[in-house]
Formats: structure tokens, sequence, C-alpha cells
């Protein structure tokens, strides 16, 4: 195992021009392909048609083909009547080649027909080539179609045609082989019903192969190789005497006892850079091997797709000549506040939705090994290296990840958690158009704090007021006093504990918890959960400082459902949706009401004119009570309204 | 064949609104795919995790897996340490499953290990579940990963493998049926050596085709139907009975007397739309067979694109749930007038560039049939039907049709034609970054105009003056006066008659021209060509209006020659390059010098120095002469500086 990692770090714009100027030109070489299926392909060499379009004079327009000069007479006040059939005159559809001695066409709204149409009578001449398409007039043979470099697009494809190219000579794709590496990956397809014990599915190669393939690589994935040494080195030769043009070894770039990706590459070639100062993606490793770019990608699948999209995407774009699309960027407000390490670009991830007329940025819980954390994100904060970070309020770039109007209808839900969230989003996705909803789980009085600072469209809330029982209407009129809020009802709900299967330590009360054998887990201060427990001690005058566990925390029902499947507690308070999502028991405690907070000024947008059409549906409220543990009694009643 | 058309035309909105609200929600079904090739497709339900991951609590950093417990005595002044393999502490990599025991990591930076790894000495405790991943801190087993409608990314497929999704439900692509009709149409691949007589190669199939797939069609080209009623009607009405959701006849949609689509589409089902104020794209037909979308897409290739692109792809993109992306629009100046007919909306192509601080639009020979009107534009500027057209030196709105940054780097090059622009068109193009070359065929005057408004980066000239024998610097002087104008010789190239091969009417001299037999055909007022026709009638005391042909004029050496191929003129004055290019014969006249008109304020750019680099080099010079009727003596030769 070694200690000492990167000795050389390099920033990123440093890496990729290292990186970058290295293979930029290299060659991929060209093929010979059909031009039916040459969109977006780019040609190898300058294309010349082979045939004129038209090929001969041909019909401008439906009509009567003639000889001008037979026109000549033609006058209101002196009509001419020709001869269909006997070569003077002949019907002609649009883009037919003109009879042999015809030179122009007389438009079809000028002609009057005989009943069989045998004679065709004309008020007016036309002169020689009206109506005519002559031969050449779109495409000469010989003549440049497109030049070397050019990639083609659908109406490129009709020109090849149209020209007499039924082949193309264009570049080939860049051949990128990836090696996913490591004793503990599985494939999916071998864990049909769990995960071998200490395994890990392999995903990153998967991702990798989709991003490098919208580059328009030609991918293959090699089988999974063990950290060995030896065979690592093995089949990275194999590959690099092969046809690929780059080479992914995923992952063993950074400096675990079984990450050999630097040393096999520094054998067989060259390192170019190992560690860049990003985060996530610190451990990438650049090298070359006889010529061919050879890159260690992070194990982490954040890390891994930061490090592809930054430095392997834009090189495949450049080594077929193609263009490496400027990120789009919007203006946002930071919701909160974004310390940085300086030293280190931060590609942070966030959500990003328009309140009003400005952007919000919503950052997500960070962990370069959560894929989740891109997944939910629409939007990226970079961070760079001489930066601390930035304060919440701030106007920053936020690169997006989406096109800009599905951020712009993106939902900022910002509170309490509760699955019924998760069914009105699955609601409101499938809308036309679809309104993304985006919920982040800070608590209920965060999300209070969230509308305060104007930072969310919604907030969902079940604030107990221990004083009258009431629910949330106090602490909104505390908290967002001369605010306009409405309160809307989305589910009443049980809360309960939360326990292993067959409740092995025979929970039933709060007293319950004071037993040396019980270990408990708590929601974080400010969350309505803990209000409701911390309520139900003080009305049995218990002290909370007895129970084992009450200061470790967790920030959502679904973190106290896991914390107790894994054995690391014995309970801790929770809704039964989230105890019957992992197979657990549930021990009903209370019925608490759960609301939907919305500014008065939000309430009319068609967003959130969505949100409350959707709740009030029966489709809705009964896949809402099919979860358990919920009633819809009072779903979509105004509590109070702005 | 009918004479009354279009009895009820729509605008595009209207026609847009009526379609699209018949089949935006057409559901095209589901079907359930791996999620390693799920990549751009659209949910068809909400997706739930089946596994967590990590599925166990695990490390997040190299190191030593420890009970936390064991830790806390340690410090830097009394260091601990720990045995490794007995079940104390573990090596542990990144990402691999914590033992049994264990719920720390220490950092490896933090542990010091004896010679043989079986010790492993640490200076600072560490907290319970430091350094760990807990189970389910990524994803919970049954949570929702993605709602229903959700377009799928490269990070997702991830998300999808890790959270044990191997298959994915998702919406079917549209299916798409394309129907080419028509007598007239035979497809490339049988006409290896040249066209069958009154024969046009069906190319729309394929960029339709290409169209569709690009908006997420699954497509199907069916075999070319001939212009007979009952036939188009039989394989409609299969393909309606088939799997389609959406078809495309191609033509037959305007009303010449083989334009069948309309009555077939009104016997079988219903026209909602026929005609569209639009131009191309006018004879466009939209109807429903059976709840499925039929549209007659007319012959035109231009026309056939513009109907398909705003009609259609949108349609095709709202089946399946998606974004319809907005134009990338950008303002640029109008290099000419473009008067426009009132009442209908045009669709002008144009090549677009950037001098200075503006794009310029430059406008591009109009012509629905002409496909290369589209594949040469970078940009349509669209002429509202409420409008009669914009005249230049207005600024106006331009979609682009390729990335921005390509219309950026577009050089414009407006005036005098020469096949050696093609041949640096090439080298320009074969460049990182490209600098497409835009050639506009104007005339050298038209060029040295050009210059005058600041609408173009280059222009070339070969403009004699007949008083001293020079090219070029008198007329710069004249109507450039006070401009910085670098004039650079591009070429010296020879100018005669193109004459049929064998040069049956023995064209020898200008003499020769004076022949009851010979048709010529002339150049256009302002162009060198013409100029020096007239230099040397005047040499020879000569009268133009004794030439059969001289009033009638083409625009390029190109379309000279087409003349003289099509038997339409028996000899044009052009350069060799353009009679050889289509096997015609050549008879020199006089040798000419053409330059390269390059604005002092545009000399020093990238553009115009990658320019001036490419025809110094041996090869382009060398790819010229080989063209023949070329002398490259003086290439790049500076006659004049800025």
């Amino acid at each position: 195992m070694q200690r000492k990692i990167y000795l050389d770090m390099h920033s990123l714009v440093e890496a990729q021009q290292i990186f970058w100027t290295r293979f930029q030109h290299h060659d991929t070489g060209e093929e010979s392909i059909a031009s039916r299926s040459a969109m977006g392909r780019v040609t190898a060499g300058p294309v010349s048609a082979r045939f004129s379009s038209p090929l001969v004079h041909s019909a401008a327009m439906d009509g009567l083909a003639v000889r001008a000069e037979d026109t000549f007479s033609a006058r209101d006040d002196a009509p001419l009547t020709l001869q269909i059939g006997t070569g003077q005159a002949t019907l002609i559809n649009t883009g037919y080649p003109l009879p042999p001695q015809a030179n122009a066409v007389v438009m079809i709204e000028n002609v009057q027909l005989n009943e069989d149409s045998s004679e065709a009578t004309i008020l007016a001449p036309v002169y020689p080539w009206q109506h005519v398409r002559k031969v050449g007039e779109d495409i000469v043979a010989t003549e440049l179609l497109f030049p070397t470099g050019h990639q083609l697009r659908a109406a490129d494809i009709g020109a090849l045609l149209t020209g007499g190219c039924s082949t193309v000579l264009v570049r080939r794709r860049p051949k990128v082989v990836i090696i996913p590496t490591g004793n503990e990956l599985v494939p999916l397809e071998e864990c049909p019903e769990t995960v071998p014990m200490g395994k890990i599915i392999e995903s990153n190669a998967s991702v990798l192969a989709g991003l490098a393939e919208q580059a328009g690589a030609d991918v293959h994935i090699a089988p999974i190789v063990p950290d060995d040494f030896s065979t690592i080195k093995t089949t990275l030769q194999q590959v690099i005497a092969g046809e690929a043009d780059l080479v992914l070894l995923n992952a063993g770039s950074s400096a675990g006892s079984a990450d050999y990706a630097v040393r096999v590459i520094e054998e067989l070639g060259e390192v170019l850079v190992h560690g860049i100062t990003i985060m996530p993606g610190k451990p990438t490793i650049l090298g070359a091997i006889a010529n061919k770019a050879v890159v260690g990608i992070p194990g982490y699948p954040v890390s891994a797709i930061i490090a592809m999209q930054q430095l392997v995407v834009p090189l495949l774009l450049q080594m077929q000549g193609l263009h490496v699309p400027a990120p789009n960027t919007v203006k946002a407000i930071l919701a909160k506040d974004m310390p940085s390490k300086s030293g280190i670009e931060e590609f942070r991830r966030v959500i990003v939705g328009r309140i009003k007329d400005n952007f919000i940025a919503v950052p997500i819980k960070q962990g370069a090994g959560a894929i989740t954390t891109l997944t939910r994100a629409n939007g990226i904060f970079r961070i760079a290296a001489s930066s601390e970070g930035e304060v919440h309020g701030r106007e920053v770039d936020i690169e997006l990840l989406v096109p800009r109007p599905q951020a712009e209808r993106t939902l900022l839900c910002t509170g309490s958690h509760d699955l019924c969230l998760d069914v009105l989003g699955d609601f409101l996705n499938k809308q036309n158009p679809t309104y993304p909803l985006a919920s982040t789980h800070v608590g209920s009085l965060g999300g209070i704090m969230a509308l305060n600072q104007g930072m969310c469209h919604l907030a969902g809330s079940h604030l107990l007021d221990p004083a009258d029982g009431s629910y949330n209407t106090s602490y909104v009129r505390k908290y967002l006093a001369g605010r306009a809020i409405a309160i809307v009802t989305l589910v009443h709900r049980e809360q309960g504990f939360i326990v292993a299967k067959g409740n092995p330590k025979n929970i039933r009360t709060v007293h319950d918890l004071y037993n040396e054998e019980v270990y408990f887990i708590n929601r974080q201060a400010g969350s309505g959960t803990r209000i409701l427990l911390d309520y139900e001690l003080d009305r049995h005058n218990l002290d909370p400082d007895g129970i084992k566990g009450y200061q470790q925390d967790e920030y959502t029902h679904m973190a106290v459902a896991v914390a107790v499947l894994s054995g690391k507690a014995d309970t801790g308070l929770g809704i039964k949706s989230a105890a019957n999502a992992l197979g657990l028991d549930f021990v009903p405690l209370i019925e608490e009401r759960y609301d939907l907070l919305i500014p008065g000024e939000q309430y009319e947008t068609t967003m959130i004119q969505a949100v409350l059409e959707i709740i009030n549906t029966t489709k809705f409220q009964q896949t809402v009570e099919k979860m358990g543990g919920y009633s819809t009694r009072d779903t979509g009643n105004m509590v109070c309204e702005r």
C-alpha cells in the first residue's frame, strides 16, 4: 500500500491541455459507408457529385410543356389552342423531364383544357425556359458537394443521393475500449435476487459507454478484470495492440492496495498526468501507450462521470474534428452557503428552478459515491480552485444538465420528507408539459426558512403546536409573519416506531425506549417528527437524556428505517410507508397532519395549480392510500387561505 | 387534373395546433428494455430501486477498518497499535464492505504500518461511522429512482444498475413508416452508371428517415409505390393496419395529375389540413386515418425538409413527452434585400458569418427543388406572412442550422467564382478548428460592392483594366477609395471558349462567334469574364450585337459549361477547369490573374491568416495545378498591401 500519492497534481486546464494537445489530431482512420446511413458522420475527403441534378431539363410547375416560340402569339383577345399529345404540347407534372422539343412550361392555372384533354387553350405566351429547372441547376456533376471534415446533416444525405454518391468516405468513429477492474465488481446479470456478500454491482462501464457513444465513439466493454497486476497489464497490452483509439481503465486509479492502474501504464507507456485538482475526479490518470490515449477513470460513479465529461468526451469530439459544445449556463441565486476548499475545483450538484424572475440553485447533499446526487441534479455549480466557495443569496453561474425550459419548470419543494411527494412527483411528470418535482429534505422548519428566503415554490410541513394541538398555522404566523401563505393539507399519516421484523425488543410506547437494551435513532432538530417525539415525552414527563441514541440523528424517514434494518438502531420514530418499504414492522403512535405551504405569489402559477389539481384527483388519493399509513380524508383541504 | 387547389389554406401556427392537439397524446405503447441500452429513452412508469446502495456499510476511503471504540485512547503522545488480520483492524480499499465488527475507517494517510503489515499504529481516534458509507446512503431499496416520463441520461443508467434494475419500462419509440410514391422515382442503387432517361433518384425517404430517427422514432421505409391511385390506397391501408404511429406519404401532395395523396387520405380517413401558407412546404397535407397521423409531404426536397421539421419532428418529440428545443437564433444584418410575398411565411436559406461585432446574413439563391440551397446554408431567415420582406442593412433574427461557434468561424467570400475556392474551402475545413468557406458567386464587381458594404471577409476578383492591362488595382482604387485593401494573387488561369467535345462548330477566335450557326452564352454584366470578352471584342473592333446569344447570360463558369453540355449554347467564355469537369473541350483565349481582395481590418484575423498560410503551401498549389488551366507561379504574392 502506497502512502504518497499524486506527486505532481495538475489543474483541470493544465491536464486538458497536456492530454488534448497530445491526442486531438490522433487519426482514427477512414471508411467508406452507405450515404443513407451517414448522418452525423464526418467526411474524410472532399465529396464530389457524380450526377447532375436535374439530370435533364425538367418541369418546375405542374402544367403544359411547350416550345415557347409556339406561344408567342397567345393573347387575351387571341386565345391560342395547342394539340396535346402531338408533340406540340404535353401535360406534365412538377419534376418530370421536359419532352425533347419543349423549352418552357405553362402553369396549369393558365391552361384551359377541352373535355377529353386533347386540346389546351392559353391566353398568354411564355418565354423560353420559363418554369423549367435546367440541367445542373441544383448540382453539376463533378462539383464539390462537401469539403473534408464536414459533419453530414439530414439534408446533406439528400444531396449525396441526388448527386449519385451511394457511398461516402468518412472518418472512422474513435474506438473506445472500457476495461472494468476490481475483485469486488459483479455484473448485475449475475445478481437476479440479491448481490453476493462483499460484491458491488458494476455500473460505471455502461455509463462511460453511454457518454462515449453520445460523443460519436464506437465502444467495446471488456469483461471485468480482477485486481491483479499482471492480469490488468496483459489485458491492457492486448487492447492497445488491437484497434482501440482510446482505453478507459476503471477503476484502480487512486492509491489503495489494489490500485494498479498507474503502475501498469507507467510500465507499458507514459503517465502524463496523475491527480487533478478537481472534486470529484481527483485520482484521474491520463496516459499514453504506443501513441494511444489511456485514461484511468476513478471508481466512484460521480468521479467517473466528471472525469469522463471534462477530459474524455471533448477529446473524442476533437478526434472527429467536431465542435465541443459550450455548457448551457444560467445565472442562479444560491439557496445555501457552499463553502469549498481552496486549491481544488469543485463540481457541486444542484437543483435549479425558477422563482419569479430568478433561477434558484439548491445544493444536493454531496458524495462522489452517490450516483443519485447526479441523477437528482439538473445543474452543476463549478467552484473555481481559487475560490473558498460562495454564500447563500449570491448570484452564480450554473451549468445546466437539462434543457433550460425543463429547469424553468422544475418545482422546488423544500422541507419535510414524505413518500407522498414521490407520488406527487410521478403524477406531475406525467403531465404535458412535465413539471419535475425536486424535493429537498431539510425538515419542516428548514422548509419554513426556505420559504422565508424565497428559495422554494412550496414546502412540506407537519409542525405540531404542543400548546393547542394544531399543525403548521402557529409556526407560519410566527416565522412567516406578514407573508401570504396558503396551507393545503396533503395527507394525514401515522407516525410510530419503526422496528425490526417481529418487533424483537417489544417496543409499544415511549416508555419502552428507557431500556439499556434499546438503541434509538432520532431525527434532526427542527424536524416535525422530532417535535412530535419531544411532545410525547413531555406529555409523559419523560427526560430525553434517558434514551440511548437520542443524540444520534438522521435526516429522513428512510434513513431511520435503514438504520433499523442494518441493526445500527433498534427503533426510531417515522412513517409507516418507510417501514413498509423495507419490510420492517411498525408500531403506530400518533396520527399527524402533513400540509403543503405555498406562498401567495406562487399560488396562481400553472405549476402550483397543477399540484393542486393532482392532489384533488381520486387517482392520486387512491395511490397514496394504497401505500398504507395514510388517510386522504382532508387531502386538498385549504387550512388557511393566502 | 385539378385546377382548384387548397380550398382552405392554414397558417403554420394553425396547422401545428390542429395537428398536434390531435396527436400529441397519442400513446405509442411501452416496452421493457435492458437498462444498459436505455439512454435517451423515456420511462413509462415510476422506477423503484430493488437493491440498496451501498448494500452494506462500506469504506469511504482507503485505510484501516476498525471499531471506533477501540481507537478512543489513541493520541499523538500515546500511539495505539492494532493487530491486523485478527479482527481488530483490517486494511481496506475504498468501496469495499466493512468487516462485520468494524464501524469506522482510519484514513491510510494516518496509519503507520510495520514492515510485514501485521501491525498498524495510529495517533488519533476516529468516531463511529467516520469514513463509512452507510447502507442505503445512496439508494434505499424500494425508493423512487425516476418518475414516469423521465428521459434517461448516462448517469441515470448507473443508478438503474446500482439499484438492481436490469430492465426498465420505457415508452416505445414512435413508429414512422415512409412511403415514397412516384413513377419517376428510382433508387440510387439501381443507377450504378447513370440515371435512366426520365427518372429521378429517390432521395427524400432517407432524409426524412434521418430527421425522424434524430427525433427518437423507429423508421421503416416502404418500397417505392407507382403513381396509381388504388396501389397507393392499398399500401396506405396496410401500413395503417400495421404498427405505424405516423405515416409519411412522399410525395403526391400537390395537385398534379398524379397527386393522389389528398384523395386517398380523404377516402380512408380525414384530411385535417391541405395547404399551409409557408414557402417552401405549401402543399403539405395533414390527415388522420384510424387515429393515426398521416402526413402528405411535398416532393421538392427543401419543401419536404421544412414540412418535416416544422410539423412532424416536434410532434414525434411530443408523442414521447420530450422537450421541443427552441431554435438557436442570432441577430444578423442582411447583406441583401429580401423581398417576400405577403400572406406567406417564407423560410429563406442564408449563410451567416461574423464580421467584427456583427453577424452578416447572405441569402442563397432560392429554389425548393435545389437541395444545395439547404446544404450550403447555415441559417434560415423566417419572413413572417405579414411581412413583405426586409431590406439590406436591417438586423433580423436568423435560426442557425449549425452550432453558433461554427457560424462565427464561417468565412464569407463573395465575388467572382473560381474552382480554386473549392480547393481552398476543402483545405480550410481540414484545419482544427475548421473555417467553413462560404462562397457566393456574384461576379467580381459584386464582390467589390460587398466589400464596400462590409458584407464579406474577402472577395475573389479578376477585373481587367483595358487601359493598362492591370488587374483589380484600378477598380479597388475607384470603388473602394480610402479603404485599406490587401490584394493577394490566388492564381493565374486560362479563360477560353468552352465547346462541345471535338469542337464541332470549330470555334478558334472571337471572330468565329459571328456565325448564324453559333449560339453563344454570355456571363452577367459586371463579371470579370464579361469584361474580358468585351475587351477582346473591342481590341478587334467587333460589335457585340452581332453575336447570337450575347444577351443571354449565366452567373457561373459551371452554368456556362452546362449550357454547352445540354446543347442550349454552342460556346461561352469560361475557365478550363469548368470544361474539364464536364468532359467538354476548351479553346484557350487569354491568361488572366485572379486575386483575393481582403479588407485591412480583416487581414490579421486568424481566419484570413489561415487562408494566406494555406495558399502558400506546396500541397495547395499542387492540387490547383493538377486541375489544369491554372498557374500558381504568383500564388500568395501581395499585389498591393493594405
